[in-house]
Parts: structure tokens; C-alpha cells; sequence
């Protein structure tokens, strides 16, 4: 069984810093290298809504990499989203080499409009870059009253099949969103590995050592030394490993791009594929009646006596939740390194941060 | 992490069955209590599919409890489907209280037309009953050169949240077939429990004790006795939680139905939910690119060293399939009780088994 871990924190090591300046820091940095002021915005939105979740790894730590990949062409700051094909249901997306946080933003929503009209859409993108956290685009589908579901390509093989001593297949993040009608929305976001790579590089950052059951060395064996993970191990073995697979062709040959085992490149140079379905649930049901059993159902869930070791029984993605509502008011703890990282990228574009 | 058990096997309590005189009793069986014709052999072929996949408890082993449900008058042998709602797209569909085996067949017949449509099919279907085996129905989509996904929910409460002592959700099993080329096609079916109450049943009828971590018993506390079983434990932790709450509510609210918390019906007697989702690749890239990348894919990940306890790497619905073309040449090994349960119910009938 995969325990839950939560995402490593140590308030000694760590620097709190107001939103508002730094969603206003990271679009001027985008901005002065190249990208559109709408889409600098619509990046610096995702990354903060990762850090907003605890998923740092996807947050603005990304931002320097980002701006590396801009700089060496790898990524297009300006690049155009071209659909390639397109039915009132459907579409494939070509991302050109753009930020992977506006093409994926963009391709939701058009599945949002899509579901809005035929009650589904379903939009597959292809040469995009890395999306970041896949929770914050099935909270887009969320905020506009629908269902949302997506999952993204990463690059070659880094998690073992079930019964692999190698890596097969990648650690493809999936997320289902699907709206409550007050409180925590059921935000689903998982990795098809027990651990993603993010995560792995977090407990490195705190010099943590990791739970057990996550990795495997250079030699195929077990270890729990972050620095020496060589091979994630598939979550749930065969569970894991078959997600991975369809995530794999859902953000891959279906969008026109390739599986994890025929991708060459590295992280941030290879092309990444991802996958949206939005779904309209006032196209197919009343949806009050829809609002009002699943928020039933989560309030019956949530007074359910807790096991050893859980203070109370939580819905998928309401500590996530719980934890944006703390730092919106009180601002985002980030570790001092990426604090450091952030003031010393703005000052070299000629920026100071407003805190 | 969830390991992989092996159906329960034991030659000694099983006797070997000839497919197509099997498939002609079990529709003979359900003409007389008044099925059309058709519409019996569909069922008889969904329960021999789950057979042949070794999932016997949604097999033929489930003919007795349908012919039960249908003398109580708990499934309308007659039931007629009705279309809700519906959209190039999408449709919701009434089942009338009719064989889960019928009603989900045509949903995801319904669902694989509007695919080749508009490139995506989503079907929701209300009131309904137990549909047996999810592999069942993707297979369907692959079998038509398209990738399926469906999911179904069950009746009342029965698999614990991640950290909780009680049932929290469903036991619902969901399943995504991906075409490929030649040979096996990737085939994920998976219950969103580490096992299901059929695996316990299963268990229980070999008199074989679970494997720890499955279930926990009527205080709470982990047992590998199948006989004392009352929660099903999430696969996964949070991971299966996750997912049982998704599927509650695509195969649930979306389609008019009830959350597992709030059902309270037995099974059999519960109406049931299913949601499938029909994605004609052709209509989004080069369908010959996309199945020569996913053939490829299949192959390296084939040939990749084993794990200790392994014998070779197999892809999802693999062992499956290769169990399915052995029983359709050498006929098909069922319990001696289930055979000699088949026998008495023809006999009740005035049919007799041509084996």
C-alpha cells in the first residue's frame, strides 16, 4: 500500500512570501523574456497555484528552468498554438514548442468549451513542455462548474514496469476534478509511480531519506537514499504501471506524439504531450441534483470515524485545498533556496520583487 | 504496494467446459425466463468473455443470481433501454432495471457510433444492475479499433476512505483498453479496492486465506480470513480512494444515480450506474503512426530483464488474453460447483448441456 507522505516542510529552512508581488515578479520576468503579458500571467497563475497546493516542485522552482529553456531555444515564449484537427467534441492541439503551462491552460479551456456545447470535450496536445501540476487545470474545468480530467507525458522511461528491474514506462501525472457545492472541491491528482521525481528531489533538498517501496538504485535494488534513485517503482505495482501506460497513449501516440521508450531527449527538451476531457454535467443531468448528492456524499465521508494515525478523514485534494485557503491569507512558505533563486533571476532582468 | 495474487486454480475442484455448448445453454437459459433472443446471447457472451479472462466470479458463476433477481423480479428480463439524453457527443441512458450485461453492451456500442462520429463517445447509463466484468466492454471498443474506457458502481458502502475505520466508498471496478496491432491489446481492468469482494468470494470458495492487506474485519482490524472480511481496503491507499470516488460519481450523479453512501439496496437489487467513454484515434492522428508506436512500446517493455518472481514482463491484460486463447482451443476450466449449479439450472429448465 502507498502511503500518503506529506510534502517535506521545515518552517527553519523556509522564507513566507506575500502572493499578490510575486504572481506580479514571475509574469515580469516571463514578460521581459519574450512572452505575451497575458500569457506571462496565465504561467505565473499555474505555477503559483502549484506552490498554492504544497507541490513545489511544480511551482515557481520551475521558473529558472524555464527562463534555461527559453534561453537556449528549447522553449518558444511566443509560440503559437495551431489545431491541427478539430470536431464539436475533439480537438488536436500543436503547442509549437511553447511555455507547457499556457498551451495546457489553453487546452482546457477549449475543452470547457467544447463540454459547454456537446456536453464533453476532449483535446490532446502535442510538442508542448511540462504543464507543472496537473491538479491546477482540472481546478480550471472545477471553477467553471465541470467535471475535468488530464494527464501529461513526461520524457523517457524512468519507472519500472510491474515486474521490471529497468525502467518501462514514465511517471505520468493524472488528475480528475470534480466540482462539491461548497468547500473543498474532490481534486484527484496522482503520479503513476508511488513517488514522483519531484518529490524524490524535495527530500534531497531537506536531506530527508524516503519511505520505503519508492525506488530502486543503479543495480535494481531498493533504496531509500534519494541521491542514489535511479528507477521509480510503479505505484500499487500493476495499478501504476497500467495508468502509466494509458496516460503514456492518451498524452503520446494519440496527440501524435511518441511512448516514453522512444523519447530521447531530456526533461525540458523533449517534446511532452498532454490530454484534457471536460464534462458538463448539466448536459446530462439536473445538475442540482448532481451538486446536491455529491456534497452528501462527501459530508457522510468526512464524519467517518478516522484510523490510527489520522486526525480526521479527508477528501482527495482537501488538505491541498485547506492549505491554499492558509497561504492565500498568510501568505506561501517556499524553501530560501528557491526564494534566492527567484530574487536573483529578477535582478538580473533589472526587477525587484515588491517584499 | 498492491501485489499481484493469481486467480484461485485447483484442477482437482474444477471440471473442463466446451465454449460454444456452454454459450448456447447459458442463452438457451435466459430465452426461457424470456429474454429475446439476441439480447441472451449478449449476455451469455459477456459472462463467458469474464470466464475466458479467468474472472470467474462475473462469469457463468453469475447465471444463477441474474435468474434469481429475474424471479423476484429484480431485473426485468424485457427491460427496455431509454435514451435521457442525448448529443452528438454524449447520452444518458435509462436500463430500465435490465441485465447489466445487456444494457452496458449497447451503451458501449452507443458510445463507439458516436466515436466514429466525433471522435469521442461518452455514455452514462442509469438503472441497470451489475454488469460483471469492465474488461468486458473495452474489449468491446478494441475489438472495433478504438481505445475504451468504463467504470460502474456497485451498491452500498463497503471499501474504506484512506484513514478510515468504516466503509467510506465502493468497491468499483474500472477498465481502458488500448488497440494495438498484433497480439495481446493493453487491457487494464482494476477494482479500485486492492481486491474485490468476487476475489474474497473466490477465495473463500477454494478455502484459501487473503493476502494481508486487503481487507479488515467487522472491528475494524486487518484479516486475511475471507469468511470474516467487512471492509475492503483502498488499493493504493489515497490512490484507490481517489479513484473509487471519481468512478462513484462518473457512474453515479453523472448519470442520475446515487452516491455508494447514500444506497442501501442490496446488491443485485441496487440500481446500478455505468459510464463508458469510446475515443476513435483515427479521427485524431494517423491511426497507422499511432498503432505502430504503441506495438513498438508493447515490444521493448516485453524484452526488459524480469524482476525477481517473475518469469517476464507482461503488459496489462496480457496473462489475461493468453488465458483466454488457451481455454478457447482447450475448453474452459470452471469450479465443479458453478458446472454442476449450471447443470441443475438447465435441467430446472428442461435443457441439457451438450458436453
Amino acid at each position: 500500500m502507498t502511503e500518503y507522505v506529506p510534502f517535506p516542510s521545515d518552517p527553519s529552512q523556509e522564507t513566507v512570501v506575500p502572493i499578490e508581488p510575486l504572481r506580479k515578479l514571475i509574469s515580469s520576468v516571463l514578460e521581459r523574456k519574450g512572452m505575451f503579458g497575458y500569457e506571462a500571467d496565465m504561467a505565473a497563475d499555474r505555477l503559483i497555484d502549484a506552490d498554492l497546493r504544497g507541490k513545489h516542485a511544480h511551482g515557481c522552482r520551475m521558473l529558472g528552468q524555464l527562463i534555461a529553456a527559453m534561453d537556449t531555444g528549447d522553449i518558444d515564449p511566443r509560440a503559437e498554438m495551431i489545431t491541427e484537427t478539430e470536431s464539436a467534441a475533439m480537438a488536436v492541439l500543436d503547442a509549437g514548442e511553447g511555455v507547457g503551462q499556457v498551451a495546457a491552460t489553453k487546452a482546457m479551456q477549449l475543452a470547457i468549451r467544447k463540454a459547454r456545447e456537446t456536453g464533453t470535450g476532449t483535446v490532446a496536445v502535442k510538442r508542448s513542455r511540462d504543464f507543472g501540476a496537473a491538479a491546477s487545470y482540472v481546478q480550471l474545468a472545477v471553477d467553471d462548474g465541470l467535471i475535468g480530467f488530464c494527464t501529461t507525458s513526461t520524457s523517457g522511461p524512468t519507472v519500472a514496469a510491474y515486474g521490471s528491474r529497468t525502467p518501462a514506462t514514465a511517471d505520468n501525472s493524472l488528475a480528475w476534478g470534480i466540482p462539491t457545492r461548497e468547500g473543498a472541491p474532490l481534486v484527484l491528482d496522482l503520479s503513476c509511480a508511488g513517488a514522483s521525481w519531484a518529490e524524490v528531489k524535495s527530500h534531497a533538498l531537506y536531506g530527508m531519506s524516503l519511505p520505503a517501496g519508492w525506488t530502486l538504485d543503479a543495480d535494481g535494488r531498493d533504496t531509500q537514499d534519494p541521491n542514489a534513485a535511479r528507477t521509480l517503482l510503479p505505484a500499487g505495482g500493476f495499478h501504476g504501471f497500467g495508468l502509466s501506460l494509458v496516460c503514456s497513449v492518451l498524452a503520446g501516440p494519440l496527440a501524435g506524439g511518441k511512448m516514453p521508450s522512444q523519447k530521447r531527449h531530456g526533461y525540458l527538451t523533449e517534446p511532452i504531450e498532454h490530454f484534457f476531457y471536460a464534462i458538463d454535467f448539466s448536459k446530462f443531468i439536473d445538475p442540482q441534483r448532481f451538486l446536491d448528492r455529491v456534497q452528501e456524499a462527501v459530508e457522510q465521508i468526512r464524519q467517518l470515524p478516522p484510523a490510527n494515525g489520522f486526525d480526521r478523514v479527508r477528501l482527495p485534494g482537501e488538505a491541498e485545498w485547506e492549505r491554499a485557503q492558509h497561504c492565500r491569507q498568510h501568505g506561501l512558505a517556499l524553501h530560501r533556496d528557491t526564494v534566492a533563486e527567484l530574487e536573483r533571476l529578477a535582478e538580473t532582468l533589472g526587477l525587484k520583487p515588491e517584499w
